[in-house]
């Protein structure tokens, strides 16, 4: 019966390629109200495609920002019901000088699919679609009920999201979901994600007059922003990078025994690590690379700005100076008292007459999938049919805000089961996905889907 | 006779201001090539108005960069010649959304005269050009030869003008210079400025990694370009201000008591000093605000940049990040010197693995009239007569790069004889120029003429 179902996947295979190809040529920027139409035309080719397939309820899920594409099957009473997670919004392409091909015009270049998405996360989002409609065009039917909800704010930080569960808690009720979003961790070793970090953003203002001043004129006499914001943002961090905001840290748990293990289970070569990027060590030097990137939090300014940045010159003293910041968090920290320790120790940095602005924060609190789990059981069984072996388990180091949301609101505990490896170039320029983890995704996640037919729908919901 | 054309200007004010207003239309921004339209246009409308009103040899002078205006008249054979300057570029309008009214569509408001460069430095070239225009007009002849040097690339630190000089030597033989740029210190006080400060400009650029990384997959493991530029721009000032790169502070002179006590004379209010700009003191509380401006260097950053600036956010840790640096320099400081000392700074705070790279420097040094020059006296004497006192003499804190230029390749002084005042917002948004200024420029400019009449040639020559 299965078998069916891989074997037409198989003959599929070049068809589902050309599916994904046409999804990441429509640019699904959600963080830039340029890209209004691109987020559009992405979410009617979902609209379609899960009609298509034969979903039921297939509608747009609206919760007063980018709407959530929603699509069900719930044709097996009494089996679970998986939401199925995926996303199908984008990170902006800048800079766009460094990219060797279009960002949305997907190209094939040694095994290696090349554009914004392809890895984070249509490439998975697509195999995830791909094998449902697999089971209903094969059998009719499929193992357990899905229900798809595909988000168009993963890459905003999922303003709306709550809204929206809250609007439609009856389409969204299920006993577990599992995430397309939320790639591997290692390019050679099977491994399971056992939680993620969690996140919070804000952006903060420095100003320091009410107007931009000539340098000539004023320079030596008055503040100037660029400055200020300078060492306010040096003061976050040591040299070596530790975190030198006391309160922040404070909420900061040891490591147990058990989460240093798993880590050193999937050793990283420093030399190669920062080879690979041509950069240089940063974090506390305590932990291993592997634990500062997935059980250590940390605060990041993600863009800086002010003054003159055009052509040439201009001899300005700028009033004003900004910068994103985000904050990745671990268990047992809580993402608006997070970011309330960092506005505070800056505050307190701020020199007096300057006058320092944040933004409202946004954010999500770090997942935990504990160790037994269903979800993680069903998952092995597929990696150790697949690959012979049991999983490493891995915490992530990236933030999928949805897994904490679902867990508040709806008790739902989420596996994360993508196919972006770690060195597919997300959020930067020629972000790519390998072609190979199509049919390999496609595989397990029939064997996964199977799998999770062994539950009851209890077994999900008695963890919550 | 003087009264000739003191009465002729009079008659011609009106006329004099739509000229300026004409000028003032053209948008003449030297840093940014987008803007090489309003630059030719520029051009054009000077050389049609020095041929007009009867200069000979009227003609661009081409140093491989923006070049620069010149037009002549040298009909008094024995008589000083002296060099008119000018600057017909003018600084970028942005922030555009800051301007009351459109940058580039001069407006009258309360007797000011709205523009980008109205007070730097279009309307004080307009004075000296008029003034020049009326004594040829009435009188057919001026009181002293004049040569007119219209300069294209001030506002960008003048990189071809060393080229020009070299290049046109034999037009630019003179006696001394005047220049309408270098506006006035006080607008209650008359005064007359004795020196400039000089400038170094460069930029830096902080690499982290071979590309950008997501912050959740790499967060707190790499460094981040914008932590290591923060850092590094802090590392130039204490809390206080005050700059802490000590090469570059080996070279500052303390300062004569005649320097103090010059500066003493022109008190400034401190209260009212930062109220009117909204601002917060800086700097070394062992000067005077008037020492800070004028008598000390600064190391000022004009603009800073890197990672995500656009709308929402991106979680991105950057590879790159960027700074443009001014140094506002004193007597005795080299700008190549000056700006060496900067970078070694810089490179020697700049952690392993990281990356840092620097422009070209360009730059002039500072600039001093000595006490007792002709150029001061017969300043003097125009003061004395229009304003019924003596001057208050005041270095300026800004950078007039031609004077030290002038001085060091054809050994002539420069008198800065200009009417923008230091609250008319040049190079920042909503510039104005008083109006009342145009008919005070005129009638100062007719006197000054008339007054240099009095030297002979070698007076002046025997200072340089």
């Amino acid at each position: 019966m299965t078998e069916a179902v891989l074997s037409h996947l198989q003959h599929e295979h070049d068809t589902i390629v050309e599916r994904l190809k046409a999804i990441l040529r429509l640019p699904s920027v959600s963080t830039d109200p340029a890209y209004a139409e691109g987020m559009g035309a992405t979410r009617r080719f979902l609209l379609d495609r899960l009609t298509a397939m034969g979903l039921d309820n297939v509608q747009l899920l609206d919760g007063g920002g980018q709407p959530a594409v929603y699509g069900a099957w719930t044709g097996v009473p009494g089996a679970p019901t998986i939401i199925v997670y995926g996303h199908y919004d984008v990170q902006p392409p800048d800079p766009l000088e460094l990219w060797h091909t279009p960002p949305f015009e997907p190209t094939v270049r040694n095994g290696r699919l090349y554009a914004r998405g392809a890895s984070d996360v249509k490439g998975s989002t697509t195999i995830a679609i791909e094998t449902v409609a697999a089971f209903l065009a094969v059998q009719g039917r499929c193992p357990v009920n899905v229900k798809f909800f595909l988000e168009g704010e993963e890459e905003t930080g999922s303003p709306s999201l709550r809204t929206i569960v809250e609007r439609y808690r009856a389409l969204l009720s299920a006993d577990a979901m599992i995430s397309a979003d939320g790639g591997r961790a290692s390019t050679s070793l099977p491994t399971l994600r056992t939680g993620t970090r969690g996140i919070a953003s804000l952006e903060m203002t420095v100003r320091t007059a009410a107007k931009d001043l000539h340098s000539g004129r004023y320079g030596g006499a008055v503040r100037n922003a660029l400055h200020d914001l300078a060492a306010l943002i040096a003061s976050l961090h040591d040299a070596q990078g530790r975190i030198t905001v006391a309160e922040y840290m404070a909420a900061v748990p040891g490591l147990t025994e058990r989460q240093r293990s798993d880590t050193a289970a999937l050793p990283i070569d420093e030399a190669e690590f920062y080879a690979e990027m041509d950069g240089a060590p940063y974090g506390d030097p305590a932990y291993t690379i592997g634990e500062r990137l997935t059980l250590r939090p940390t605060i990041e300014v993600n863009g800086m700005w002010g003054g003159y940045t055009g052509a040439g010159g201009k001899t300005v003293i700028p009033r004003e100076a900004h910068a994103k910041l985000t904050m990745r968090l671990v268990p047992g920290q809580d993402p608006d008292q997070a970011a309330a320790a960092v506005c505070c120790h800056l505050q307190a940095a701020c020199p007096p007459g300057v006058t320092l602005s944040f933004s409202p924060v946004t954010g999500s609190p770090a997942f935990s999938l504990e160790a037994g789990h269903p979800l993680l059981e069903a998952a092995e069984a597929v990696i150790l049919a697949t690959a012979g072996r049991r999983p490493v388990y891995a915490r992530a180091g990236g933030t999928i805000p949805i897994t904490a949301i679902f867990k508040e609101m709806l008790g739902l505990d989420t596996l994360t089961f993508g196919y972006a490896m770690p060195d597919e170039d997300v959020h930067a320029p020629n972000e790519f996905f390998r072609l190979s983890s199509i049919a390999e995704g496609l595989r397990d996640w029939t064997l996964l889907l199977t799998e999770l037919a062994r539950y009851k729908p209890e077994d999900f919901r008695a963890r919550g």
